[in-house]
């Protein structure tokens, strides 16, 4: 098992041991055989190598780096260390690695930085990309238009098989994708696609238009970049083409940037559903206050939001007063309900957020809720009663009587009806008028359920117990 | 506005009127108008169409697809569907379908059907490729193995350029992905690899040992797949190559493959800290009877646990009955606490399923969220203590004395810092042990902190109420 284990991690051990002599070289300031090794890494390793070197060398390492690398090396970078980064580089160091950084990426980055060092970064780049970067920033937050790129290869109808390969060959390189190529007419409106595997099989004097798809799954600057995953996730593409409102071909999404669009969408969702304003650096370089401001807003609302709670147990003090053995029974209840409410909830949300379920479908979620909600409340009210029977009279003795026992089973059983339908109705609403359904789920689903089983309780125990 | 999403809806809306319009040629029974317009379809399409088609047609539909567009097709659809369509196929027509799909999922399609239907599909299939399917199926599963095709390009390191594009021609269209091809010696070593933009700008009679690049990221047969998923996202790759223990090359995994998995394991999380055990179809298409057997037995769990808070009370019957306002505390102090935990807890699941936190870190977590907890449960004691004054006794003209709205304030301070001690520990310790630190976060937690909130509660207020 040892071995196996060994096995799996090889490539892993390989890189640190390259990561571990990377840092004696450095150490030894043999920059030659540094040199040597780094052009072996890949960039995000190197990157992650550059986190643990004491920053004033780091500027020293880059400059070895040949012109492309570093500037891979520089995207996958920190925040932080890129701004230092970028402070220390003289200009026209500033220059070099920033002429080979996508344009999607440099926007990124700039997103990221304070004014000073923005004015920097673009008083280094050529004005014609500062223009194509400028467009992109005015894109709707979100949108497709935020998230493309737009080094694309792009071909034109008339041209031949063996046009199409030199046109790959002299611009390729530069290009995020050569794998798809987009053809334009000369206003620039899309009218198809052909791929690489197309051109190849295809003889040197084919013309482009007889050999193009032009049934091309597309996307628009001004779509949710949500939308523009789903889209690459569904059909299986490496890339979708960005118009704009005249048709017109202005960039492409990639699929790895749909992979990043995917981890942070479920990420925001997790966050939300644990009651934490999502954060947008990884959970160790969060600062402690920034970590404290994500989570103190929601523990405060549920704080205030339990002044119901408070208000519908102070409305029946005296039935409690009376009979103090139903108190024991509050936090279960409270617990299975919050549960059974979450369980539908959280369903509800990811269904949505995958496009499994829409609005449309609520009389659809209801009816399965209801005849799921129905199954678990009986069953969970039969085990709760065999619970009190075996545990709290045999096992502990407490004296829980019959009657007692049965508001609390039937009250578990009314809870946890109304908790599923109100964690599987609320999320779709929340959707329908416009509101974030993965907000729903934790505090105001918990806040609402709590008061709904504390006023069933109360009530059938007044009913039931005659107090 | 209105006309933005209308705009952002077009592809969409387009995609709709297709269907509605394939619905109507096969009403009519419009053959070859229906043929005409399939063919322009996406496979995904196709087989979202055919789930509103009543059952018996669907063969029929199937049988006028192009063969490379039914074999998509079928894999496209849900596993019902694939499997009246294998019952209604024909020998002949079931082995035209699955002569083009591919081995991994072939492999998919033959896990999820039924004894009887398996020795079908095997029965349609080449003695070759089923020994191939066989190799596959025998991998562990969630291993690279397991999801691996073995449909690449493979390349020898003697080869010219000009032999190698020769070589993708033959051979490329049945492959996954030709955009990448693997260079192997005579044992099938993996040595290295060459990408289709590096034979494009290499002259024709380059040889492949020259231009490849021998820095292979690889992975072996029994790596996790979300390892694998994590090696694309975080090299940015279109496709892994699996090696077995000899390091000879026996698969690819590619990138939409990893979009899969990287969406399956997001799913499997959200399930597990909701206390739901992971489905695998989606929520519309599960049974009610699934459905609840996937949630009862943590209902049941977090029922039975609930005796502990149930104790707790008990034990402190009479300090509740000599101050009852004490009792309509106790749903505020379990569901911040149960917050407070599950804020911590989500972070540091994701944390570690994104491997971004490990083990290791345990102290600088440890640290970072005494901070947290502290900043919060001091922040949070304030404001409750403003609560009570302004909205139970000013408000609401409850009778609070400054002692109890004192006790309750001490312990939201102690409850939230062991809260979030639990809650960024418990995950983990679970990890360290082998066990799924998502499991650890619903319901385990909830009830710890719910025990432990209680029993803080009555000490606090047993010494400082002297009841």
């Amino acid at each position: 098992m040892q071995d196996e284990i060994e096995f799996a991690t090889e490539a892993e051990d390989l890189l640190e041991e390259k990561i571990e002599h990377a840092y004696e070289l450095i150490e030894k300031k043999d920059y030659s055989k540094l040199k040597e090794l780094l052009e072996d890494m890949e960039p995000a390793d190197i990157a992650m190598m550059l986190e643990e070197v004491p920053i004033e060398n780091v500027p020293l390492i880059f400059r070895i780096l040949p012109k492309e690398l570093a500037a891979d090396t520089f995207v996958e970078m920190d925040t932080d260390q890129q701004e230092v980064l970028i402070r220390a580089f003289s200009d026209e160091e500033l220059e070099r690695v920033m002429s080979d950084v996508f344009v999607d990426d440099t926007v990124d980055i700039i997103e990221e930085m304070p004014a000073n060092v923005v004015r920097r970064i673009l008083r280094s780049i050529s004005p014609e990309r500062r223009a194509k970067i400028n467009d992109i920033m005015h894109y709707p937050e979100d949108s497709a238009g935020s998230i493309m790129t737009i080094e694309y290869v792009d071909l034109t109808e008339s041209m031949t098989v063996a046009e199409a390969f030199t046109k790959i060959r002299e611009t390729g390189l530069n290009k995020e994708t050569i794998y798809t190529c987009y053809v334009i007419d000369r206003n620039r409106k899309l009218l198809g696609l052909v791929t690489v595997m197309t051109l190849l099989t295809s003889p040197p004097d084919a013309v482009i238009a007889d050999i193009m798809d032009d049934n091309v799954i597309y996307t628009t600057t001004d779509s949710d970049k949500e939308d523009v995953s789903k889209l690459i996730e569904k059909y299986d593409l490496l890339a979708v083409p960005v118009v704009d409102r005249e048709h017109r071909l202005v960039g492409i999404v990639t699929v790895d940037d749909a992979i990043d669009v995917i981890q942070e969408e479920a990420e925001e969702d997790f966050a939300k559903m644990a009651a934490i304003t999502p954060m947008e650096k990884p959970y160790l370089k969060t600062s402690v206050f920034n970590i404290w401001k994500s989570r103190i807003p929601w523990l405060m609302l549920m704080m205030v939001s339990a002044t119901f709670t408070g208000m519908i147990i102070s409305g029946f003090e005296n039935a409690l007063q009376a009979e103090v053995v139903l108190t024991a029974f509050i936090p279960m209840l409270m617990d299975t309900g919050g549960n059974s409410g979450s369980q539908a909830s959280v369903t509800i949300i990811r269904g949505l957020s995958l496009g499994e379920i829409e609005f449309g479908d609520i009389l659809k979620v209801i009816w399965k809720e209801s005849r799921v909600s129905i199954l678990c409340g009986i069953s969970l009210a039969v085990a709760t009663f065999l619970k009190i029977l075996l545990i709290n009279r045999l096992l502990l003795h407490e004296h829980v009587s019959f009657m007692v026992a049965f508001v609390v089973c039937i009250t578990m059983c009314f809870t946890i009806i109304i908790a599923k339908f109100i964690g599987c109705t609320l999320p779709l609403f929340a959707k329908k008028i416009g509101f974030d359904p993965a907000v729903m789920a934790s505090p105001f689903i918990t806040t609402i359920v709590d008061a709904v089983s504390l006023l069933i309780y109360f009530s059938v125990a007044k009913w039931l117990l005659g107090i």
